[in-house]
């Protein structure tokens, strides 16, 4: 039996010590800590058999017991608390992303070199049931060789605008899971990128200095081209669909719903709208993603998103945020110079 | 060019005359005759260029130049104009049923045998692109040897509850084109019929003595088995569905609608409704309809909808009318031999 | 923490032995027992965490902390067995059916009249999340009055002839599942049922006495209309699909698949087939069917499936054995009177 | 009755005259005309019942009989004609484009301001069925304000190399269709545009000097955005889809089919392929547009793709086309200042 410590108790943190309590078999969660732990946080935890809750996590850190720390803090203490786990030696998965600051996800490669400790990035996507059969179809040669791939990656509703103003913007916030899809289902790098984007949703968000509605244009390594479109708003669910087109054919991937009841009246023919967002639509995934590190950690074997899988969103990431500024094509190896990449 | 002369100008009268005017090339409507003749349908005659404009339909019987004759009166006068039609040597295109009296029917047999006349029942729903792409597939062996045969067919409105009391009951006005169904998707032959049904819909089709709402199973002489299904209100449109289930796998038929326009919002996911009723449904059936038969009539081969299978689906109709009534399982053969077949 | 004892580790004992463990809280399985017990089971329920494991299942009855069983044995001893646990004290999860023989589900329900015992019986399909968004449907009026139901379930292939031996025949074996289903989607029961069928996949089935495909009418005494097809083997997967069609509209459920991949090529646009059998489409069924049977037990509430629902698709199947043995309809009260029901 | 004269009989010009000889009524093709006609064409012509066959169009111009020209000739000749027939005082409805060259457009434009001609271009999508059932709910207001449109449009397979040398580039020989479908979808006006493109398909394109896969973003006046991809080969047929989002919802079009024939067996649930190529998915928008032409005539009235329509897609093929050389986005104003718009 693997002992996991989870840091920070907000909702993806809950998310995932449900996911490892009730469906993760050889694996318990030991320890959580949230520095707000608070008293309805506290019952949850005993009601899911978790017996030792902290405000500190560096009581989870310093754990011989605990083998493997869930990092589910805020964005902006991922990096600090991998190198203190990596220095702990405990295996680690951090949700996605490790940071916005490039310079501090290097440190956290540095550590991680002269380490033995696993790592893996919380890029739920991958482990869908629906996106890894269209990976294994493009994997399979199904569509021969790669030619467009097309991602619409939508919320149903935007967060409130003080989330936004430390989100990193749309880009680093949102779409940096759409260019992770990019990598994955194309299997290859993203050279180029283009944005256009606008404020159509809530004028707040743009007084705010972000964008609700973007278009993205990617130029892969391959000569593949990929375009993603992002909104903070549809009104009918979570719209999270894939197109990978190639010279033999098409996978396409549409969006899950709560059931297949279709209901056929003097208004037509209505089907349940796609799930409402990303824990119903992605539960599974939470699941399978800490099944697949926890076997990583078992067998010794490269976990599936590793942090260069992490870094590099982040770098596409902040090429868009370019692009959108300067309306202009932005290549990532710019931004790589930057950094001494 | 051939010309036609079409006897009556009703409702589908009036299909098949634009039908041929507009789509059927090397074919014109010379003539046209109805009892009831009026002011309106002579302007919709003279606009689409039919000249000649009869109460009595004998002149067109009488008129040389003309070849073929569509039949499009009442039913209760279909086999009678038949007969004449025949004495005159014109092709014969008759609309279903032939007569509801198995009796008249066998004259027209009779006096069919006698003659050079081409003769073919306006079983449209064999030239609906649909239902001819299914039966391909069955034909082609797609499907393997047929198991299950499944006929959805419900009307989007009962008929007024006039033409209920004259329509010779459900099962020889309605279900009569999915017996046809039934025998064209299996190319088989039906054996015994058992139906259940019932007043679901309006209470004075009940007083009328006919039922609105039934299932009819169905054996084959092949040991398939079939099931139809009807109802005279469909709130979402006119329901026309088939599903050929066999040893290798199933090909099904769904509704066409209007266009493939789907809107996505709060309420769902909406596609369109199915088209409205057999006029929108089977637009291009009526035309391909003719169209055969005047190919018959110019190739001299036999007519695809002969007066054999003008015949069977009204046996069929009179075992289900029979199985209902006596709340038992009806061979087809028992209506045979009370008709000397 | 409720202690569970299972009885029967054949395949739907091991199913929901591990749905237990891994999906349900507040429960655990304490015992397991099985007369054909053997290594490979024993290590499985070691793995699983189940420490009891047991040849004899009085062990399990005899259990003082013991609260609930679940009857996973063959159908023949399933009323025996329920009969002991009554006496027992146990609350009773019981496969379906009951048993073939009404009068042995009689003494059953004689015994639970003098018991406080919950009583459930496994019809895993009511608890699917699929069937259920269609009965909340038609609960909540969205299709008004109910007119027809149709219920097409067919298996992906055919069990050995062996079983279909002892099986009770195709309606008491396979039917009796969407039988159960006519009475739920409806909230009807059913009056009359009229049953034809043939052996048209296997012969070997047909020497057993039994038949393969089949197609069964019902009368509802609502005046609704039901049918359901089934056949014992479907090329492309466990076919499970219901259309519930009434005065306002339709609510139709198709089949799930493992994802919703379509692959666009030269051979056409092809989605997944369905799940393959019982295993893959009901999985979440049978959690949440032992999950409700849980609740009812802790909140002392009406089982959701009780003794009589277990005993009324036994009376319709008996009926449809005597309709196609008969080529006639049965009523259901016939074979209650035979009874004395 | 209303006379035609067709100029150009390839295929598009066989396509409008038999779409007019078969579909419209109160119009006839009088006279064709075509260089190259050849014995083939002629008998072509006389089974159409077209009985004027000329070589000079001019004949055609000279027939005071005659109303209505079509031009279907070779691109580069669109414009001379149109300037001859606007001189003789025909209604002209033009091919797509006008020309490549706008300072020949420009000149059109120039002579029908002094003209009483109605000029219609032949961008047919707008008159697909499918297509304005999707207009329709934009300007029906049921997605409420544009956020993103998406059209993806991809031929089944490339045309001759030699073809493609004189297409004047991807982008204004099959992208100008996918712009005139913005402009129509959203009844807004393209200010600025970006392309990405490749030789993904046959290299022998790329040594044409051309490309043959493309992703283009364009920003509209509104601040909506929208994308369009491109492909010349799309193994699975002619795929033209359109996806409009905005503020309240979504609408989609598909692909049509031949039928709605759905296959299921061992190898998955297999619907048709979208239909072929143009002429199958647009047959009836080419002689809706017509029609709707020749309505513009006869009641004085505008019609619906004027010579403003004509130029503006020709206008953004040709800043995608500058955008795609120098890799960077181009306004549309840039371009009309070169030509003095």
């Amino acid at each position: 039996m693997i002992n996991i410590g989870i840091i920070g108790a907000g909702r993806i943190g809950k998310v995932h010590a449900e996911s490892v309590m009730r469906f993760v078999k050889n694996a318990t969660v030991k320890a959580i800590a949230d520095p707000y732990m608070n008293d309805a946080t506290i019952a949850w935890a005993k009601e899911m058999g978790i017996n030792e809750i902290y405000t500190d996590y560096h009581k989870i850190l310093e754990d011989k017991d605990i083998e493997i720390v869930l990092i589910c803090s805020s964005t902006d203490t991922h990096s600090k608390i991998s190198l203190e786990a990596i220095s702990a030696g405990k295996h680690i998965f951090c949700e996605k992303p490790i940071d916005h600051d490039v310079n501090k996800i290097k440190e956290v490669m540095e550590a991680l070199k002269n380490s033995n400790v696993k790592y893996q990035v919380g890029f739920n996507r991958r482990f869908d049931h629906n996106f890894m059969a269209a990976r294994e179809a493009v994997k399979a040669g199904k569509i021969g060789d790669l030619n467009i791939l097309k991602i619409c990656s939508r919320d149903p509703g935007a967060p409130p605008v003080s989330y936004i103003k430390v989100s990193g913007g749309i880009f680093l916030d949102m779409t940096i899971h759409d260019f992770d899809m990019v990598r994955f289902m194309s299997g290859d790098e993203v050279e180029e990128v283009y944005a256009i984007g606008g404020v159509l949703v809530d004028p707040a968000i743009g007084e705010a200095g972000d964008i609700d509605t973007a278009i993205i244009t990617l130029k892969l390594k391959s000569g593949a081209l990929a375009v993603i479109d992002n909104c903070r708003r549809a009104t009918y669910g979570y719209d999270q669909r894939v197109e990978a087109f190639g010279s033999l054919g098409q996978v396409a991937i549409g969006n899950d719903t709560d059931s297949l009841a279709v209901i056929s009246n003097a208004d037509g023919v209505t089907a349940e709208k796609p799930k409402l967002f990303f824990l119903e639509r992605y539960m599974g995934a939470y699941t399978a993603e800490v099944n697949s590190f926890i076997q990583a950690v078992q067998n010794d074997t490269p976990t599936e998103v590793n942090v260069i899988d992490g870094l590099k969103p982040v770098l596409i990431g902040l090429a868009a945020k370019l692009s959108l500024k300067e309306n202009r094509p932005v290549k990532i190896k710019e931004i790589e110079e930057q950094y001494g990449l």
